[in-house]
């Protein structure tokens, strides 16, 4: 299966990016990478870290910076290797796309050149996080910063689809973030989408406060854009800061620098569990073909999973199953 | 001073609330806490827990519950501790009130009855919250979940006075959080609150991108209440997932048991740091009257926390100079 990574995006392009697909296709035989970008970085990288990669290679000239407005770079930067990476999925040359670049600029030209799904109105970006009890499914994390309720019970279809296919959950239930558990909490939208997906989602439990968001009760978390952005956000400053506090306490404590080394074990569990990279990057949902937004400070691991992700993506049909899933909503 | 403290309010009512006057009152002699409650409740308490208190006791027959919808139980419940306790302060028998309660009852309580100071058109509830380098001051975190950009403008007035009188900063700057540091970034609401704030305060910095939440470069920090809710509460949600992981993986693992002991100085720290209680529960502002909405889950030494940030409000005439700030920024 062909699946193009764009090599030019990411703090750790194109090094990372190169050394992720090496793993990927040592791990999945059936992979085939179709790297984009520019070919003499892409070649002194391939022949500096990944020496015996095969893949193919197509050349794009421009790069769409993470500083690069998404709306005018996609416009701008027709030769970009994000433009022309999700024209090769459009063309049917490959399967799906991967990038860690801009994640606006993927977005849009993933949804203009792709498409969206028959009955999707706007494309979402969903993202795993880590539970009490495994693994929960949150959309939007940032692509529909002002949605309508109908959007919401689109993302809600689009994360039951995801948790049954990828992560292999039955049944999975579905809340919406929201301040508060009753009814009456939060704005009027949110009062609106949750009328709306009572209505009409069989397995929709009701808000789910913030504070349970981490707590592994909720399989699905449905939200606006601008909600999911800042509790991701918030989330990863929380385990920044901390991490880097405790840090400072052990260096000032040699009983404690001791005992880190006692930890070591448990605390390098935590990290992974906490780590977003092991999940695989995030899924943009709604555009009709594959893609996958991996974190700008991605790793090899980071693109190796998200790899993984998009193929698993592509073998079950999820498009598919979201295109059946959105239609029967809209007929309850 | 005389400050009323409802004793009926929070997880650990009537317990650790009259424990925590006893610590307040043990360590300032100026503090004379005045208890709201059952009285027979309260008397059992003291007798069991502080039997050395002395301080005044006023008798509450009702009790408004977590449960309770804030609007109709401060209608319906005339004779609460909450209702009751800040009409002390409305009279002037007392010169603050602080409770562990419902935080919707309480705010609607407070602005119902003490009502706004002058130029105030919405009441905020800002928290410390701990940083890398030090505290940081966020307002509003859940009274006002569909402001105006002039409230905003409003809780940054705010902000800049406590943040100079209470937690003695210099010129205090303030961010507006959001998704993305650049203008560009947010709702339509959150770009023009930028713009309002950007020519109306001077030590404005832009947007807070939310993943820069903890890192203490930001003294003051503004956002709607829906988005502070979430942000808070999430925070909360990670560290305690995060802690109830790193537990679990401990237990399994001898070495790591062996660590935790010569760690535990350090992770001591950590938590006394990361914790909401110690830092004293957080001021409704914008009311003409000195209130502080201590976490539901508050023990003694957050109750006492409370009583002492209700002191140094009183002591620095906080909503005089929040009057005077208010009214400097409507005329620039």
């Amino acid at each position: 299966m062909k699946i193009v990574l764009d090599a030019m995006g990411g703090d750790f392009a194109p090094v990372e990016i190169i050394k992720g697909a090496a793993l990927a296709v040592a791990e999945n035989k059936d992979i085939e990478v179709v790297l984009i970008g520019r070919e003499t970085e892409m070649k002194a990288a391939i022949a500096a870290h990944a020496p015996g990669l095969r893949c193919e290679l197509v050349h794009a000239e421009e790069v769409i910076t993470m500083e690069d407005s998404a709306a005018i770079s996609v416009r701008k930067k027709r030769n970009s290797s994000i433009v022309k990476g999700i024209e090769l999925v459009k063309k049917g040359q490959a399967k799906a796309f991967v990038s860690a670049g801009n994640t606006g600029a993927v977005a849009c030209a993933a949804t203009l050149s792709l498409g969206l799904i028959d009955g999707v109105d706007r494309p979402g970006i969903g993202i795993c996080i880590p539970t009490l009890t495994g693994v929960s499914f949150m959309i939007d994390v940032g692509a529909n910063i002002e949605p309508k309720p109908n959007h919401i019970l689109q993302y809600a279809a689009m994360a039951e689809v995801y948790s049954t296919q990828l992560l292999g959950k039955k049944n999975p239930n579905v809340g919406l973030l929201n301040i508060g558990e009753e009814a009456t909490k939060g704005t009027e939208f949110m009062r609106d989408t949750l009328a709306l997906l009572q209505a009409k989602l069989p397995n929709f439990v009701g808000n789910a406060e913030a504070k349970m968001l981490y707590s592994g009760e909720f399989d699905c978390i449905v939200c606006d854009g601008m909600i999911g952005n800042i509790a991701l956000k918030v989330s990863q400053s929380v385990v920044k800061t901390a991490t880097k506090m405790m840090k400072d306490y052990v260096k000032k404590d040699p009983f404690a620098m001791i005992g880190a080394l006692f930890m070591s074990g448990a605390l390098n569990k935590l990290k992974k569990r906490m780590d977003s990279s092991e999940y695989g990057g995030a899924p943009l949902l709604g555009v009709d073909g594959v893609v996958i937004i991996a974190h700008g400070t991605s790793n090899a691991v980071a693109i190796k999973n998200a790899l993984r992700v998009a193929y698993s993506e592509v073998k079950h049909d999820i498009n598919d199953k979201i295109k059946a899933r959105v239609a029967s909503l809209a007929v309850v």
